[in-house]
């Protein structure tokens, strides 16, 4: 991408009413712009982040066996009503809204229902289990605050994969095998060293479901994690019962201020069984398809890694995720010449600072946008066959020949 | 993919509240599931093929040096009132909802006003300009009535690019550069030799805007083409004073019913001048954007396509959209363990079907589902070092030596 043919700019200020970190200095760097409380589009660089986020995803589901499609945000209250969900005092965050040809919607806040009464279409028998299907999906919910930027927000993009199994043992298999996928993926997003896979509630279906907490100071949860590291519980339900469970002692775990950024549920029979979801077994047998839910908010995730790896300067992204990776500064004729050259041929990994400013304000959006390595190419420089790069996150400076930055462009 | 992996299943009927042809096939193809009228689900062949659908439509802008972006569904009233746009009264299809904090909102049937309002803090000055945007959004309309199938429902999928330029004469310019771009769209996915440009209504903005209607029988459009079939007008705009603008006479004009798979807009001052979009020109002097926007119903297409092609088998798909290239399957152990080999392969352009099936309920699927080619390798084949390939449109079949198929694959 070349500035100088992108709308977008970076701003020094933001609006007073934003408070939340994350969304000021994505606003700032031009990745984001708000519509309103807890409503934000997504400008060119951070749909290019945001779509590099949901293909990390996509492929460690895909690599599970899981298949993708899209459902839709109108709901038909039929299935909530079967659940009891429709009800505003059970799902306090339904936006509703009326259909001129009669009748009321919702927009989906989940997608529990709906995807538990299409599979009474598809499946029937033992040999059509088991089932894992996925989302990336736009879902609303009608928060009464928005106030963390895009850490949650009323309209954001989720993914929701849903399981469907014959019974506990086949289901428990598929929700170790997501636990695993999880861990591969914050790895992967950069967040591996600092996201636990935590106890938490499990709602009306079972005792516990798990959630992927990333430790961060402006997180709305809290965390007690003990001092391996390898155990981690939500604050919501510490409880005696639950260390004797776990088999831990209250002393040796430590409150520590966390982000959700995933969550995995054992739904068992919840929606199946009021909406009729059976199969018939080996035996012929009715039974009840046991269910799973896994969700990701992605664009939530995007601003926790905002958030997590910021510094003053403005955003750091992990490289893989940064929507670009190298800022491209060329200064003088030759300079800038030469990376218009290098542009044309590694226009996916470059963007390439072209615009009509001082190579100051340059270096200054740079550091705002997070882009993960700086690159200068100045008449100086070409005279000693050089570039020089400058890593964003711990602000080395190194001189690199051509050939040596053109073997990184094509890595 | 491998259809014993996957949850979809083919149906030989459908509803009988389903009566458009296109929503037939596809629903009895497992490509679509219907929530409610109007409103359809992507399952996974249908979001494959939506997605190859946008990804021609997105390298045709990108290479006009379009950025794409993505507005958000809810809207705040703010803009749409300036333009007094909010009114059920001029728009006819919002779905409105409450917001719990207060408040009315809308789901954006279009984007004009939000991102003029987005442009107020890009745009500033001549230098700025010309800006193109698009976006892949869902849209919602609260369509009285709802029967075309996947041709007009009231949650779809629209690409809409947006265009700001200084003056009348740059608009042209980029205007001329999209029907290029949308012919050259069109041809791609399959509908160059029946899609025309259509004179339509300029609704308050302009004398004329263009339409792209395909020839169609079950379209919901009347066009006049002329003999050699280089101008067609809306049988909306179809008067004296049109044919006397165009130079055409009326004896020389054929009726025909089309669908409209896109449209024009040169929107003028339309949006700018109440949201009060205005930049400075080269001599200081405040002036108002010149605007335009250019649709394309994505999912609309992909209901045209599937009409336009279908026969009495079953869908039809033009290879640059088909899901996969290639249906194939294995026909004894032999054949089984080939296409097992050659799925692992080729993963991305085969739909292997290795369900416990007869042969001939695999070949009526094949059929149904439109894939381009089914293509059989059987105990008996494989002694010939060879494979059985079948042209979905033409029946043709023809002998192929395994290695020329694989050469196919390979391209």
């Amino acid at each position: 991408m070349k500035l100088s043919q992108s709308f977008i700019k970076t701003f020094r200020e933001v609006g007073k009413e934003e408070t939340a970190r994350n969304a000021q200095l994505l606003i700032r760097a031009g990745y984001i712009h708000k519509e309103m409380a807890g409503v934000y589009d997504f400008l060119p660089l951070g749909l290019i982040t945001l779509n590099k986020i949901q293909n990390i995803i996509r492929e460690e589901l895909n690599s599970l066996g899981c298949q993708e499609f899209q459902m839709t945000a109108l709901q038909n209250p039929e299935p909530w009503v079967k659940t009891k969900r429709w009800s505003d005092q059970v799902i306090d965050v339904w936006f509703k809204t009326k259909l001129n040809a009669g009748g009321e919607l919702g927009l989906a806040p989940t997608h529990e229902e709906p995807i538990t009464n299409l599979m009474t279409k598809f499946i029937s028998s033992y040999k059509d289990l088991p089932v894992y299907v996925y989302q990336f999906q736009t879902k609303y919910r009608n928060e009464l605050r928005a106030k963390s930027g895009i850490l949650r927000t009323r309209e954001f993009l989720m993914k929701d994969l849903y399981s469907f199994s014959v019974d506990e043992t086949e289901h428990q298999k598929f929700y170790d095998q997501v636990d695993q996928a999880y861990m591969r993926i914050y790895t992967r997003l950069g967040l591996g060293d600092c996201t636990y896979k935590t106890y938490a509630s499990g709602g009306a279906f079972a005792k516990y479901s798990h959630e992927y907490q990333t430790v961060l100071p402006v997180g709305e949860d809290t965390i007690y994690l003990n001092q391996d590291k390898t155990l981690a519980i939500n604050e919501e339900v510490m409880n005696d019962e639950v260390l004797n469970d776990l088999g831990v002692k209250r002393e040796d775990l430590t409150a520590t201020t966390a982000a959700e950024v995933g969550n995995i549920f054992t739904l068992r029979y919840k929606f199946s069984e009021p909406i009729n979801l059976k199969f018939d077994d080996q035996d012929g047998i009715k039974k009840t398809v046991f269910m799973g839910s896994y969700g990701i908010g992605v664009s939530r995730v995007m601003g926790v890694i905002a958030e997590k790896f910021a510094d003053d300067k403005g955003l750091v992204w992990p490289e893989n995720i940064a929507p670009f990776k190298y800022y491209l500064i060329g200064i003088g004729d030759q300079g800038e010449d030469f990376t218009n050259i290098l542009h044309k041929e590694y226009s996916s990994s470059i963007l390439l600072d072209d615009r009509k400013l001082r190579p100051g304000e340059k270096f200054a959006d740079a550091e705002l946008m997070g882009i993960p390595y700086r690159v200068v190419v100045s008449n100086k420089t070409l005279e000693n066959n050089s570039v020089e790069i400058t890593n964003r996150r711990t602000s080395e400076t190194k001189i690199l020949s051509i050939e040596e930055f053109k073997q990184l462009l094509r890595d």
